[in-house]
């Protein structure tokens, strides 16, 4: 089997780590842009820590706090002009994926004469600002990848762009910053972590420095999410699941995302969903849908849940698995239908072609490869 | 726990990937030098493989053939005159550990004033030529890291020097250059992997990411090693213990080995004994003198090589993972004892006190730290 392995960002984990950004972004450049979310890092105080080390080291810095959920091409764009004018030397992301990834797009855009919009789902390397991460959840993964995803908003396309160069030169993991996420977001942060660490797992991409990774992942996801849930203030629950995060994120780095991410962002993109309700609402109908290809390693997930699958059949020791997935997702309060969201029937081709023509490669990556129909029947039993 | 995460060499991975090496070379340098040993790679054609792939892409080379078993800093600091003379823009190394061990060196040493010896045991940064590395051996995962061991002939001192700038730019590991690698050196490459698995496994650096990847290395050399070992021919044997060499590379690249390689480096150094054959000697009483502090890492590793562990204490099972290991390593007709190589009782003092002396490190992050009379027993227990 033919392989890569490639993930050149220095990671650096640990407990009040954030606090010394400053020490390590001085080797890198003297001006910074902080971009970040509308509230939420500024509250905690994270902004200010982040500030505040960066000042200490004598590096300038300018702001960029305009990010939303499922950040827009027109937001990034704003942010690539304000890092131009403001000099910046380097692009620092702070926040949870909406952040980072715009913090890479910025970085990505900063050389080129057009909009980031043109550069939609392509692969292109090229001149990118150094880029420094700070993740504040648990979490895309986004600090261990070179993926960055964006929506357009005028033609509802939510999709990424990835280049060679658009790793983080560092990633800081601190698991204090985790401490103040609310429970809704650490669940749909947390289920995001397992389906990368599960996708990475049954794509057919799957490969040998990945697949112990993604097993790691998952068995961590499902040993501490609901501590994290239960017990936002528990560092160590935290701790373990920002683990999780960046084992999965390295993994889905070498092996990808399959079908679940596929059917998930159309729905983020009509509906403004956060991601991990999206997968965890689209997950069943997909596992069920490849358990005729897949039962050998939904047996082994059924494990990691706990399952006993000793004088069980794969396919039997497979439907466990999901059971099992459902209980877990039920137990953090996380949608496993997606009329939850409004969908209806006549809303549901219009999905499939969406994500048909956008996560073909998620489609065809899958154990079970996902056809346009097939999209349409998963989408109707989910919901 | 905090932990750090940097292995930024891109790994290329498959069958028939190193005669492609021209065109990975190409986007990096235009002239090169070839650093090979004396004579396995030349008859089994992969020097000519090489160059002509060099030469089809346009890139001329020079080559530096005289890299022993234990490379010496003196052969060292020849290659880095040839690599000025020959104005080499990269450093490639064809080979083993020593091959890609002394091209590391090589590229460290060309912009440095003196002798590679003054570097020995530090960990400098500093430019460094880009290096591309093909592992003939599965191995010592030097592919993977950024570690090159060399031998000081006047001290007899076996020491590694690793900067943060050694990585390899590119690593090709193509398991059809491994066919031809000698039933003995199987054995012995292969058993190194299976410690740099090991060892990182049980060293108190042992870290979230490197954990599950020492565990999978593990596990595919139990399951291949024999297989490599007895049909040599055999591509499917030569892959998976290339995959674990590379995966073991990881882990010791984030966690580090520890007692085992430190007992093992002054046997190489005053015996010339092969790397992984010193280490299969000592093994046995290291773990035993280990029970204490990592009998429930050992209990894992007794499950690993199969031992139905149910019903038996931690230590009964550790007790059973160092028999298996003894089973495993006489299958493949490697040494259990330092007496084989000539080691008498008069020779320990001089062994424990260099062992001590350049591997504290090693000794410190052992599960049970070493103390200096601690590495006289285990040298007396390996008689
Ligand atoms: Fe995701
Ligand atoms: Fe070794």
């Amino acid at each position: 089997m033919d392989f890569e392995f490639f993930m050149p960002a220095q990671l650096i984990f640990g407990r009040g780590k954030a606090k010394c950004i400053g020490s390590y972004v001085k080797s890198i450049a003297n001006r910074a842009l902080i971009v970040t979310g509308k509230s939420s890092a500024k509250k905690a105080g994270y902004l200010d820590l982040v500030t505040k080390s960066l000042e200490k080291e004598g590096i300038d810095w300018a702001l960029f706090d305009e990010v939303e959920p499922n950040p827009l091409t027109t937001t990034i764009d704003r942010g690539i002009s304000l890092a131009r004018k403001s000099k910046a030397e380097v692009i620092i992301g702070l926040g949870g994926g909406s952040a980072m990834d715009s913090a890479k797009c910025i970085a990505f855009g900063v050389k080129k004469e057009d909009s980031i919009a043109n550069y939609f789902g392509t692969q292109p390397a090229g001149e990118v600002l150094p880029i420094v991460l700070i993740t504040t959840t648990a979490g895309t993964g986004s600090e261990a990848n070179n993926y960055a995803v964006m929506t357009n908003p005028e033609t509802h396309v939510k999709k990424s762009l990835s280049s060679p160069d658009m790793f983080a030169k560092i990633s800081i993991i601190d698991p204090e910053l985790m401490l103040t996420v609310p429970k809704k977001v650490t669940a749909s942060t947390g289920i995001d972590v397992f389906f990368h660490s599960m996708e990475s797992y049954l794509s057919k991409r799957c490969q040998p420095i990945s697949r112990p990774l993604s097993l790691e992942a998952m068995r961590l996801v499902v040993e501490n999410l609901k501590g994290a849930y239960e017990h936002g203030d528990n560092i160590e629950y935290r701790e373990r699941m920002a683990w999780a995060n960046t084992i999965a994120g390295i993994a889905i780095n070498l092996a990808g995302n399959c079908g679940i991410h596929g059917l998930g962002h159309p729905l983020s993109a009509y509906y403004n969903i956060a991601h991990g309700e999206t997968l965890a609402a689209v997950s069943l109908a997909f596992l069920r849908f490849s358990i005729p290809e897949a039962s050998d390693k939904l047996a082994t997930i059924a494990e990691i849940f706990g399952v006993e699958t000793k004088g069980l059949s794969k396919d039997e020791a497979a439907e466990k698995a999901i059971e099992a997935l459902e209980t877990f997702m039920e137990s953090l309060a996380l949608p496993t239908k997606i009329s939850v969201f409004g969908v209806k029937e006549e809303d549901i081709d219009k999905l499939a072609q969406n994500a048909y023509e956008n996560s073909i490669g998620n489609f065809k990556a899958s154990p079970r490869e996902i056809t346009l129909d097939d999209a349409r029947k998963i989408y109707r039993d989910s919901l």
